[in-house]
């Protein structure tokens, strides 16, 4: 069997895709189609007919994740899964997830039309909850199919709306009877080093391997021209909290060498958090979103500053050392004289005459820490050599956002493919992909799956 | 008449001010006698009693400027004023204003045991609503009084409490019939340029020359362990409005290149500010004392911010070259590459890779400008002479507050004389001087009223 032999239609595809957004489809032509509303109930239901007609089987488990099987020839094979995620942000793009299960739809419909028989099954997987966006944390269905969460706490999630996950799905009919994630009593930590893709006790269902095709939600494969990206991990993620407390005064009054200006001294710290990633370029991220100012009057210098720092690397010993010079800064001479000996950096530079000031240093809280993920070499390669082998350029890029092949590779040999949407922008209703990016994911993932489930 | 063989007595002076304190007293030790409330009216009441027992003639404006006179000899000379105000903030000190008025009538209480006769007449003025906290904007009585405002803005000035000035002047009856301010008709530009100290046909009480002591509300002379201060002038403001326009972008999937930062941007701009207020210190301040960010998410690269910048210096051309550095800043290279070639000072310094970003440029819109002004080197010496006739260390200052001396001086020679407050504390129940610092500011103000009276 020559995999070259197959090809995607990228006409059908598209008109799936378009066909599903009309499912929750927003005035401004994205998609509302939040985690076990009736809307998502219209997206399963949509998904589990198409699948049928294929004459796959199709199962639910315990926590409403979807899955379509189109069984192999070895019975001792494990699937080979495809998917993403049916449900959507309130005012949610149509691709966010949805292309990435309609990839596995079309790969089934390929099969299905040459009649081809896999050694290895070949499912589609829809996983519930991944936005969070109704029921948050994101990526409960994955989550607990990993043993990140327990069932009971997956079920009991509440919805901002006042409901619970498992009332949700128990309403709108998907709450199945197979079983998912780890048996009671079963610590959840466990799970991490249960056999990779075998059955673990867990009586979950099984995953040989899983490929999650996604838009991008990102400007990388936009600027650089690139169709496709074939994703080697997820990057990790730091998070802060930070306090500064100076000493409010009077903006006419007080000499600036009399000063502990909180506004200054979180000034000076965001340049550094900026600093810390650029001297990691590209891969190295660094951002401060949020900045709250105490008292907030134009003249009055500003006692306190509160600010969030998020820092992330595709490499867990990048990451610590943003982490080591985040917490090193904090110490060091840009909020005033150290009390060690030597010159500062600033006295050094010859700067301003007022550095010797003390300003108020930054108090530095992690409050959240996710270690950098690293796909399955073997998955990745077969996303590399699939889109080679479809005849479309691919780079090598690391996701800067979290999916469900995340939780999915705790338990199962997982990678991602990426296409790129426009202008990197996601969880908005203007989500926009071209056609031919979208069949040119389709036909890499089909060439992946088909050499996987050789 | 030799000047030093009066004495003031300091324990009378600090015995008065604790009598004045009691009135509007709060349980914190400040005060609260809002302008024109029962509790300024009180304050208004028992200035009034203590200067007609020195047997003054109590003068009040249509403004409710107050004005407790003692004749002198001379029939063609105009009066020497020592004077500050009676109001204070809602949570206020007990010396802010009150200092100034109480050390007028210490001097006028020394005059009158002593049977001294000066020949000019000597005045003690408490000018309505300095601070402004119910009538904004301050200042507003001295302001009627030197042509800033109109005699009808000022009685139509609207409290915060639903009241007007006029409607309360009139309530707790201090609606005086003596003139204030510019006659119908007349600019109020126009006075700017009057006879200083002579009649000029506005019908307002002719001031010959004006002392106002008052508390420092700055560290300076504290910090320098000196109890007076020789107020040469008040710093010139400039106020501006910055916005910063960026784009939102995923904290995760967006690489620091592709980044349009507001958060970055403005933290630049808040460095920078600091920078051109520190190439001139200590007279040079820059303040950014407020900051806004949208959207304001921890993991969401920032799309907006504003912020404000205050911006003060006591010499006019100082002041317009910190605005220039502000307004060049930027269209500088701290935002990104300049179109007009040559290499960034960035680039010169070997600073990071990314420096070659082109951040948002901030939008600065100046919104006020209040010029430097330089007191009357006649009353700044007989101040500075009569702080060492009483025997006392003084420097010059700057005032970087606003006070009635500044309005006052648009229309007669003035100068101010400041004290010591603990920690600059200032607007703060808990401001505190001390008796020694208050017993010298009320000795070296009793030699300089002698000296210019004479």
């Amino acid at each position: 069997m020559n995999a070259s032999t197959y090809a995607v239609d990228g006409e059908r595809l598209w008109r799936t895709l378009a066909e599903l957004a009309e499912i929750g489809a927003t005035p401004a032509g994205g998609v509302a189609r939040v985690a076990l509303t009736d809307e998502d109930r219209a997206g399963r239901d949509q998904f589990v007919a198409w699948a049928r007609e294929l004459r796959c089987t199709v199962h639910v488990d315990q926590m409403g994740n979807l899955f379509a099987r189109r069984d192999g020839s070895d019975p001792q094979r494990l699937p080979v899964v495809v998917g993403s995620h049916l449900d959507s942000q309130p005012t949610g793009g149509r691709y966010d997830g949805a292309y990435g299960v309609m990839v596995g739809l079309e790969v089934l419909r390929v099969l299905h039309d040459h009649d081809v028989r896999t050694a290895a099954p070949v499912e589609v997987v829809s996983w519930t909850n991944e936005e969070g966006a109704r029921f948050p944390p994101a990526m409960i269905g994955s989550g607990v199919y990993a043993g990140a969460f327990s069932l009971v706490e997956g079920l009991a999630a509440p919805g901002i709306d006042g409901t619970t996950l498992g009332a949700e799905l128990e309403r709108i009919g998907y709450a199945g009877e197979v079983p998912c994630g780890v048996p009671a009593g079963v610590s959840a930590g466990m799970s991490d080093g249960a056999p990779q893709g075998a059955p673990d006790g867990s009586g979950r269902r099984p995953i040989g391997c899983y490929i999650e095709p996604h838009i991008e939600q990102g400007p990388i494969l936009e600027a650089a021209g690139v169709a496709l990206g074939t994703v080697t991990g997820v990057q990790g993620i730091r998070w802060y909290d930070v306090t500064i407390n100076g000493q409010s005064a009077h903006a006419g009054s007080t000499p600036m060498e009399h000063r502990s200006d909180a506004m200054l001294a979180a000034a000076r710290l965001v340049c550094e958090v900026d600093e810390i990633a650029a001297r990691r370029a590209p891969e190295g991220r660094a951002t401060v979103g949020t900045l709250n100012v105490g008292p907030g009057s134009r003249n009055t210098v500003a006692c306190s500053v509160t600010l969030t720092v998020d820092l992330r690397h595709p490499d867990a010993d990048e990451l610590s050392a943003m982490h080591e010079e985040l917490l090193a800064a904090a110490q060091g001479p840009l909020f005033g004289p150290q009390s060690s000996g030597g010159p500062s950096n600033d006295e050094a530079s010859g700067a301003g005459d007022l550095r010797g000031r003390s300003l108020p240093r930054p108090q530095i809280t992690p409050i959240w820490y996710s270690p950098p993920i690293v796909f399955d070499p073997v998955v990745v390669e077969a996303v590399r050599a699939g889109a080679a082998a479809a005849g479309f350029e691919a780079m090598d890029i690391t996701s800067g956002a979290g999916h469900d092949a995340c939780y999915v590779s705790r338990v199962a040999p997982a990678g991602m493919l990426f296409i790129p949407c426009a202008d990197g922008l996601s969880h908005n209703e203007a989500e926009s992909i071209l056609p031919e990016h979208a069949t040119a994911g389709a036909q890499a993932t089909l060439h992946a799956v088909l050499a996987l489930a050789s």
